[in-house]
């Protein structure tokens, strides 16, 4: 069992400010669209969507390690929909497009096997009502 | 329909970068009980409940403006357990503790009878699979 905690402030108008233990403050605001500031600011919506491609990126990072992938790079975005529905507004859409390089053909087959592996072990996908769908894009350097 | 996004990039070792234009980057990593460095980074999980607790504060001054609520101060704690369950690791308890000072017993009164809007308008909570339990300690300055 772990426990996970983030203390969430109001500083000012539609403004706040999202903090932990020995980690920097996260400045967070409303959307622009829903009364906030215009920018500069992380939405509680992106912070969740982040959330999810952040817990993406470790749990591949687990299988980098378990399984020797010769990692090169990566990077992802993630996204999510927000539609009006008879409850209010949801999020109709979660995904997160990933786009890795790795050095051999070998490692590109390791990689493009491990999308079903992201999908069960990353506990934040997990906890959504809705699929988070993954799209992979592997490259290699040779 | 709104779309939000954000980018993830692996950085080094176990630790990654969550990015989004006009802001500043969040430095982040596997937590240390999988791995990841000991201590100043977020975690994608504390990152995910403070997303929730950000959520909720958000939707809160959506309510504090439309019913003229005297705000003083807003502190809150997010909170989420993870567990080991047969389909592998999983949130099992999701809760937001919030503190909150306004200026007279009738805003309290106002803030008292919220709950349950928060709950049904916050679009991050209402994606969970698990309910998020709302802890409402509402204090005045009179």
């Amino acid at each position: 069992m772990h426990t996970y905690e983030a203390q969430v402030e109001w500083t000012r108008e539609k403004q706040g400010a999202i903090k932990g233990p020995n980690k920097a403050d996260i400045s967070m605001a409303t959307p622009p669209e829903f009364g906030g500031p215009e920018k500069g600011f992380w939405s509680p919506e992106e912070l969740f969507v982040g959330s999810i491609a952040g817990c993406i990126l470790s749990t591949f990072l687990f299988f980098v390690e378990k399984s020797s992938i010769g990692l090169v790079s990566y990077q992802s975005t993630a996204t999510g929909r927000l539609d009006k529905t008879s409850e209010g507004l949801r999020f109709q859409h979660l995904g997160v497009d990933l786009r890795i390089t790795v050095k051999t053909d070998k490692d590109r087959e390791k990689v493009e096997r491990l999308k079903s592996s992201l999908e069960k072990y990353c506990p934040v996908s997990a906890a959504q009502k809705q699929p988070v769908h993954l799209e992979l894009n592997v490259e290699t350097t040779n």
